[in-house]
């Protein structure tokens, strides 16, 4: 039996599955679902107990400026750089059980394996907690912590956003490590062998085609934009139509026209979603002056991405009536292709262990896609219930969750022996 | 010089100005407008300060169980039915200077007046503070003081309506009663020989026309509606269009339908406003699953009010796509004319003092379309600028809110010598 299968062995589905489960107590809802931000009570207590387990076998933990959290077991080559596992412990504002925190226990998990196998590896394997995944969650910004690790944004940029509270991520730093007291601290950033995070497809796919392992090939590109429009208040009961200046009308039409654009009718590749909506004063009674709303845009191709991003400012221009319109575009990612030996690495390993798999694209944004610009990178999904995610009701089955961590650990032993 | 005409001759342009002013400190927004919600320790505050002026002319003050606050300033016919007179103190979330405080502050001016010239009135006549008039603002309820007072809506009902921080009228009226003390209570309700309100036009008619006094001969009717559409929270990166159940997609759907029925260009007579719309989670990356708005629909004619208003379901049911839907109607009033001789006589009293005027029509609820059930009952409105209103912004001149005070005054002398 080789080491990676001996690895993939000693991975413990009931125990993976109760990690879950405590930690979806941490900002548990009472609809089941978590509610769990970035960098928040709860989110502090997921790392200081995913801290006290480490402890328990002796890794070494480290904290780095922006708060992500190593866990590190070491590798005979103790100058050679680590290979890298996990994800994130935070969730949307109405999220799941299993979304980022699965890629963080599967990585633990991965290095128990390894432990009580007695399974040694040339060079050291980290689980990393990277920090704020979710955007528009707390902070508005997402995959915070890895962004940060990979050089893709200053740090200091990073520090200074703030949540609607007012806020901002050094402050809610200070916190996280009250909360981690004695972890040691290390400097932003190091070379990395390779990066594997294992996630929930948040997608139908393998559930609908009965498979366990979706080996990632791609995470799509993003763009987002904020409209704001300004009209004007006016009483509701006797501003004539004419002299109205409605933001909440201005906005109704934007949306209307922006879905008759973004879609692809059947092929249903292209990802539109207004998910943020808001209006002022927001009194029944009052002619809404003020409006704004988010577009999340996302497609597996650049020039898809460039071609209909680059109408959406048109788009609201044009529906503006006697309102005023500011059109922001927030962010903006590439699709990533991982285009390394990891992605055959998995799916080695899961041939070697039987599972049902497919090559898939990832229809959400993850900290893999940071971590590819620094080395080689891939990820591992598994199915989630009828595909649903950032949703209370997100679920995925123990024995799953299982096979992803088995994979997990045999391409961990294969990458840091390579 | 008849009563009346000293009586006019008596009020106070300046002093009721300043009046304004003052209370416009009480809530004031940076923006120069007033949030002064019913019940909050700035209504209460104002309440307090007339308490203090009525005192000072020995007027007597008294509460009743819903919190109107009247003033009264005695005839020779004590046990006679008063007349009255007053508006409201309360404000929308984002308002103005102007809007109900003018009618309160119109009403004491008006006793100080008579006060002063030492006019004995056969009739009590007294200066009333409707609780609560803007409805949606802090409470869902408006109209809520008057509605009470004449018996339109069970006490015991209202005491129970709660804002949305879950605090009931009935406890928000403990801090306005400990606000003031010594102030004695009264029963709910009395008979009313006859009721005048002044107020802004909030609309744009007689600036329009370089009119001065609006002589109201009617009050719109109001249907409003609240539309609830469930779908279902999901991911928007990967959740494809076809198995989406997008609740802000449906709600847009249902407010273009709704915009394109509920118009009738150009007479520009319905008034259709869809003041407050949520979406949750309301977080960019999450399709959301629940939304809601309201719809407030007025129009002078009762007939309309049922064909279109009666529209409202089915045109929601027909978008809700792959939603749920759930509409409400939460208030219906029927149009108000005022039939009485109470519009005659502020009409003769606008003529004697030789005022521009016309008969105009109420685009805006007011309390004294409850009060027009029990008593003859008019209005008196003076031009707003540009017709702005229920906005930080809205505006009137010292002058025209003289004038307006100048008819009240007549036409009260000439109501409480009847």
């Amino acid at each position: 039996m080789t080491d990676a299968a001996k690895a993939a062995a000693a991975v413990d589905e009931d125990r993976l599955w109760r990690r879950h489960m405590e930690m979806a107590r941490l900002g548990a809802t009472p609809a089941g679902g978590v509610r769990r931000l970035a960098l928040d009570a709860n989110d502090n207590e997921a790392r200081r107990r995913l801290v006290d387990w480490a402890r328990g076998f002796g890794f070494a933990c480290a904290l780095d400026p922006i708060g992500n959290l190593f866990i590190r077991r070491e590798g005979s080559l103790r100058e050679a750089p680590p290979v890298m596992t996990g994800s994130h412990t935070d969730t949307q504002p109405s999220g799941g059980k299993f979304d980022g925190i699965y890629g963080v226990l599967a990585a633990c998990e991965a290095l128990e394996a390894l432990e009580r196998a007695q399974i040694a590896t040339r060079r050291p394997i980290e689980a990393v907690v990277w920090t704020c995944e979710e955007g528009g969650a707390r902070f508005p910004m997402g995959t915070m912590g890895s962004s940060a690790f990979a050089g893709v944004r200053p740090l200091a940029d990073i520090l200074k956003v703030t949540d609607d509270a007012g806020i901002s991520v050094e402050e809610a730093l200070r916190g996280t490590r009250a909360a981690l007291k004695g972890v040691p601290e290390r400097p932003l950033g190091c070379q990395v062998a390779a990066f594997i995070e294992a996630h929930i497809e948040q997608g139908p796919e393998l559930e609908a085609r009965g498979l366990t392992i979706g080996v990632v090939t791609a995470i799509q590109g993003a763009r987002r934009f904020l409209v704001e429009i300004a009209g004007e208040d006016a009483h509701a009961g006797t501003t004539t139509r004419a002299r109205r200046k409605d933001a909440l009308s201005a906005a109704v039409r934007m949306v209307s026209a922006l879905e008759r654009v973004f879609h692809d009718d059947p092929t249903d590749t292209v990802r539109f979603t207004v998910g943020r909506f808001r209006i002022s004063p927001d009194a029944p009674a009052v002619v809404p002056g003020h409006a704004l709303f988010t577009i999340d845009f996302r497609h597996p191709d650049e020039a898809v991405l460039t071609k209909l991003g680059d109408q959406v400012e048109a788009l609201c221009r044009a529906q503006a009536g006697p309102c005023a319109v500011t059109v922001t575009e927030t962010s903006r990612s590439r699709p990533v292709p991982f285009t390394s030996h990891v992605p055959d690495v998995i799916e080695s390993a899961a041939a070697r262990l039987d599972y049902a798999r497919m090559r898939i694209l990832s229809g959400a944004g993850h900290d893999a896609m940071h971590l590819a610009k620094l080395c080689p990178t891939g990820m591992i999904f598994v199915p989630c219930e009828k595909g649903i995610s950032h949703n209370e009701t997100e679920n995925a089955t123990a024995a799953d969750l299982a096979a992803g961590t088995r994979v997990l650990a045999a391409s961990l032993v294969e990458l840091a022996n390579a």
